[in-house]
């Protein structure tokens, strides 16, 4: 069956991006995937090491159907994704406290995509540039075309490997509590929600800036796209 | 030898707490450990499964040199944990994305805590108890005491594992971009921070929660220890 112009393929669902709790959170959504990995700037990285799971937290970019990581090619976690050790990516975005009559209830509203399968290496120095620029331009949109540009030793000190974006799941929480019905009678107990969100401050030039030199593009009002 | 009056002992380190790269970053006080346990409210859980590995966002609460971590009986990597699964939890706090003049000393500010090791399952009814509302306090400080008590039903609908805070690793950067001596001479490239911190909202009541009920004192002012 063609899909419809405009609709995405869903993402792969197998045994394990089964939701089995509270699947009405669940999707295979690739357009969700999308928008949950390119508004976040941290990921999670889990793999399984001789010594037992270890997680990482890293910053990524998605670029279309794949999401990229990078780091020193000293790194052993790294390493061993760019070999193809199986691997699982991790996105929060946290969106509130959801506080209800009863601590049984007591939830949080979040959107989280867990992306499973096996990376590689990106070895070829032109390809492994552009998804260095990916990164860049991901946690920072526009950065790239301010900065003095990577050399290619730069580019030999780095390790990126690509994920591809296929057996994922996605999972999101809206809304206020759930709760009892005998609780709702409670007119003394207040509930709701605290809306949370990474916030982002004035940006601080480092010491050694020209006092007349203005922030670049990049960073006045810089935010993430929602 | 005995320690110091008020200085914690350290974090245990083992081979897979070194931090490899950048090891200046890392640290094994237990102080930083707790005070960024006590800050952050999502944690990231790995483990590995017949699978392949997974990374579970979730909350959790810190108590004394334990992790608490709560959920569903019916969720299959919370009873694994509580089987004694090796399992890593990983919390990261972010403070600032670090903008160099080159794309390659572009980083980021943070401070997380890896610690590693096995869970136990809280089968004890009064400490189970005790456990749940460490983790609704942890989330939202002084809120156990304004909710509807927990039933005993809702306690047997519950699983808690405890993790010890033993082997764990703590890193930590600060500060502005690490700027290459020839990028520094270029006075038309801005660098700097852009500071980046969990943001929390105004309290959004519950559409069935009384008009003249105001907010508690928990949400009122909500902030994390910091």
């Amino acid at each position: 069956v063609p899909l419809a112009l405009g609709v995405s393929e869903p993402l792969r669902t197998t045994e394990r991006t089964t939701i089995g709790r509270l699947p009405e959170r669940g999707t295979s959504d690739r357009d969700a995937a999308h928008a949950i990995l390119d508004e976040g700037v941290v990921c999670h990285v889990g793999l399984g090491t001789p010594h037992g799971p270890v997680v990482i937290p890293t910053t990524y970019a998605r670029r279309g159907d794949e999401v990229l990581v990078h780091g020193s090619p000293a790194a052993t976690w790294l390493r061993s994704l760019g070999k193809g050790t199986p691997m699982c990516l991790t996105v929060t975005l946290l969106d509130g406290l959801v506080l209800a009559r009863s601590a049984f209830h007591h939830s949080m509203n979040y959107r989280s995509v867990v992306v499973f399968g096996t990376a590689e290496a990106i070895t070829d120095p032109a390809e492994k540039a552009a998804a260095l620029d990916a990164i860049v331009d991901h946690v920072v949109p526009g950065r790239m075309a301010e900065v003095r540009p990577t050399t290619d030793e730069e580019l030999r000190a780095t390790l990126v490997v690509r994920l591809p974006l296929d057996e994922a799941s996605v999972k999101v929480r809206t809304g206020g509590p759930n709760d009892d019905e005998a609780d709702l009678e409670r007119t003394d107990l207040w509930a709701g929600i605290v809306p949370t969100q990474l916030g982002f401050g004035t940006p601080v030039p480092a010491g050694d800036v020209p006092a007349d030199l203005a922030p670049p593009p990049s960073v006045l009002g810089y935010h993430r796209p929602r």
